[in-house]
């Protein structure tokens, strides 16, 4: 189960400080334009060593592209990424290889398979999401060129700290995807101060999908919610997801939330773009809640691996908040699943073609 | 994509007022003994017409096994479940077969099948849950018998009211399924007024499962957190999934939410019993919002099939708050997902067997 | 894995002398016009009591089509049909549900599951076979009408006889498929004398597919070759799957065997019409090889569950060749396959479209 | 579809000449003692390059571990597995690029995907394999160190030779994989004019496995059987594929195939080891036939890229006989279809344990 989707199908491998991490990606469709460079832009989106409020370690994070490539357009057949890991300090770690980080997958590794590759984290390193983010760089050049689909996320929490104003034309100019441009200097202060105590926060991530044509997802177990319920929770350290309103909707009436449609489109989005599994061509908007970082220089009580109570310390580079970073990964995970739906529904529904009336996206909510 | 699970199998069939409804449980070990009298609990807890605040749909749901189970045995063959539609008053819907109700499916299974079966919502009804509830039943008894695990949920919030105390033991004595009793006729004139206005709420729905070992689950894609997530977003109306704190953890700080480990147990379960996607042996806690009825006496803006703007009035049977009768669908989808980890645990780790040290659940979180 | 396809996929369920058999049918396109009167030309010729040639049991072989279709059409949703087991006479089992049979599954089922359901062999009897084809009967209608796909089989040899001449107008005129009308009383004496003897014999089957355009299948694991001999090889009692020349393949010279072009039509067709697991637009032939039945009245050396030596004889009803009422099997599983080939196509290359130059079907083969 | 498996999955990437092959096995249990010394042995057996004989590319094979495996053992994450493409004179191609060749999949990929990569026939090249055998050697050496299921090949037939006695010693003392160590100057002689005279023969190979318990397959579509034959079909080159007596089974009597029993072993093996899909304990036995290499220098008639008839000569390495070096490739496909199915059968029936009564495996047939 490290493959992901059901007709675009994402294999990846790789341990944080292993010789490389890559991945497979197939049944893509021929014909799409694809080179080692394309794959910069969102890497480096998602990099670490970016500022100084993400990890020190600094990757150089090419991609070689091994297959499914031929004269610089995918063939149809597998194409495989593979990227070398080359800053990999195991010695940070080695200290804390005989225990278990309250907070992090250790113990439940240790349980399940006998054993851990404890560099890094091994496999259950966010490093691992370099190729989701890689993958779905097909995905998104895919969803725009075929269908004029847009996918893109902003931070829009952290700690406690909330957006006083949104402006989407900010989010890409700073390095916290905040769309509050004024404060980022207030972020950049919260952040200093919370580096020095030693101690991290969590975060929300909100993607949004615009273009998704109506029709897209399957009824049941297959639902485009549920996919990306899933998508999403198999991020590391995601703790919650919410499409459209979520869990504000506990408290509304449902006359406040069901979407009203006029000829010129929907009046509002409580639902985020998705009924009964199914995209109604409005905005998709998705929200993600990360819990703070678990590795910090701050003592905490556990278990080693004898079963002695000892005092842990994680040393070593870590994000105060990996929430931070994510924003992209969050794309990655819309995307791919995005794609891999648009598959499924023209497998099925090939013969469909549009269906009127289409009611237009209205107020994307 | 009408199934759910990759070894514990269920595949479900059948609209709203069809002939029958059903599902097909495939990889079931042998040997597990099942009656059709087995599904009458939790079909009763789950049904229509239960008490004045749901549906006044009567559905006997009289389970039938058509295959899979000899002399009261599993044998490991698939097990067919069918239950006639008996109570399914089509006229009721007659009258919007042509328009698109706002906030359900009709427009989106219109705009990808180009056609849909309007009797009843069809496919995109919850009484597809039943099929549900009743795999579980097996799955609940697998779990109980061979792990000890056992799995309950209670509606956590209804609208904007919260239980005042929580006592598990009255969770059961109530139709709302809500762990304060003294609440309940509170609740009552609740859902009395709510219905006289013509209008719904939301409610929220927290499911755990205790006694699940450390080890089940799986590293990246098919993390244990993340098909659960996929599980609960794929049950009617949900629009939101948080494991442990969820969305609580933005705001939190690392130092609080990473749970402790003494030789004694955990000192507490921020992370709802899931590390990496994996089961820690901790309380599994999973919520999930629910969503208000959309189907209101209340008019609301919409288009038909043609296109005009129409006024849509909802008239039949319906759920004021369907989240009501969600918790067994809920307890259903969490115990389906632990059957099929098990059963995936020990194809994997058949071998790795119980692994020193374990760390007792502790706190419940 | 009682499910078949990977986008066209068939679930069936049912024990021989079971309450029914069934079969739900998902991913399958919408709009297509069915009736449960579609199934009754497949059924009949499949159907057992056909003939004194086949088994003498008598069922009714009503389909009874349960969800998925609105209006006479299918919705896209799932679609599940029943039969009812009508004569099922258990009691012609009864004395040898302590045994193991002899080339049967009887030890096999009982080895892996530690029990099995012995009345008519259970899953494993051919009672299975009737859901494949009714399933297939949607499928062979949708290749037809959006394809001008055709599939057809023949029985091209039964114990050690073979057609002298092949006359395809002959087939359906004779219950026993066979391409030479001037042979039918000869194979009546065959069998009459076969069934008088207490013996059975084998038989071969050939299906072929015309129309199906070039480019279906899949590179590596999927192959269309592959998923067809798996397709064949899972019906009860077969041995052995050939595509085109199969064995002959041995002895051949490579430059007999591959196919030659013109722009007039490929000049032959040892390949069967796929070449690297993708159709290349000339006829698929498939040929497929059935062992004698077990079930016969001669005594045979076995064990009993209590692992005593016991002399087995084998009372009820059995074909004396399984072989001849299973045409519309082979031609079920065929359909069945190339259904699902085509939407997995159109998922991964759907715009790719029809690509020039494209080389007639030319010599069938 | 460019994986393998249910629970053992191994996902194939990379093209003849591009920069690399590879593969990633998923689901491996942790543990399986694994080094890069590990792969050599059956790579060699299979290489190009090894006599005469066989095509005369050298390839140096060297296997790279990317992942999943940590101090020398499997942990559980997935075993990335990398070759590197080192002796690829993709100019011996270059000239035939424009045009189709007979018997290749040239066409049939070009109107799936509406382009290849045609340097070495790209993805459809039997290099593919290489990762089959490697992936292979971790799912020997766990059927054999678990269970003591052994798996072994030899070629039972090239063109029209035959062995004339079998000696299971003499298998792997000579490049050809022949029993009968007194044929082998024979046949070298034999392929010597085969090559002068620049044509080409198919070749037949028989894999057996020893040693596997029963209860291993699945009922239906899952049958041992049916994904023995998807398996070996979907190796280059492959036209047919028998289990036991397979064709032979057609002109047999029901009374001389059904296998009898005693509590000293079953007295023959006509079934191949295998009843209603399910293994029963005796030797697996499968055959499968190789058509003759479709590259020849001798000229043949076909088509170009532009639809031009045109007169075809491959120049370049080619084996005379694809079959010589197939016989590993079988024997990797027998073993990982053997080790999917146990995980399967212990995810299932994992309770069940060892039944009696046990038929010894008697006759191996």
């Amino acid at each position: 189960m490290n493959t992901f989707g059901q007709l675009l199908r994402v294999t990846t491998f790789g341990e944080s400080h292993g010789p490389a991490i890559g991945c497979v990606i197939d049944g893509c469709p021929p014909g799409i334009a694809i080179s080692p460079e394309d794959f910069a832009h969102d890497l480096a989106r998602r990099a670490t060593g970016r500022t100084r409020h993400t990890s020190a370690r600094h990757e150089a994070d090419e991609v070689e592209i091994l297959s499914g490539v031929y004269e610089g357009k995918t063939t149809g057949t597998p194409i495989a990424l593979l990227i070398r890991n080359t800053d990999a300090r195991s010695k940070d770690y080695a200290n804390i290889a005989a225990q278990f980080r309250p907070g992090h997958a250790d113990y439940t590794y240790w349980q399940k398979y006998g054993a851990r590759d404890p560099r890094g984290g091994g496999r259950s390193s966010a490093r691992e999401t370099t190729m989701r983010v890689s993958a779905a760089v097909i995905a998104k050049k895919w969803l725009a060129e075929k269908y004029g689909v847009s996918v893109r996320g902003h931070l829009a929490q952290i700690g406690d700290v909330l957006p006083r104003t949104f402006d989407v034309a900010a989010i890409e100019t700073n390095p916290f995807f905040w769309p509050d441009a004024g404060q980022v200097s207030e972020l950049e202060s919260f952040m200093d101060a919370l580096r020095k105590s030693g101690d991290s926060v969590g975060a929300r991530i909100v993607v949004v999908a615009d273009g998704v044509p109506p029709g897209w997802g399957e009824p049941v177990y297959g639902k485009l919610d549920a996919e990306l319920a899933a998508a999403m929770m198999s991020i590391n350290a995601v703790k919650g997801v919410e499409i459209g309103d979520g869990f504000a909707s506990v408290a509304q009436k449902g006359s406040e939330h069901r979407d009203e449609a006029t000829r010129g489109g929907f009046l509002s989005n409580h639902a985020g773009g998705i009924l009964g599994g199914i995209s109604s061509g409005q905005r998709i908007v998705v929200s993600v809640a990360f819990k703070p970082t678990s590795s910090l220089r701050l003592p905490v009580r556990g278990l080693d691996v004898d079963g002695n109570e000892v005092e842990i310390v994680v040393t070593g580079r870590h994000d105060p908040c990996v929430g931070i970073r994510a924003t992209p990964i969050c794309e990655a995970m819309l995307a791919l699943v995005l794609m891999d739906q648009a598959l499924r529904h023209r497998a099925q529904c090939g013969e469909v073609g549009e269906v009127s009336p289409r009611i237009p996206p209205g107020k994307p909510g």
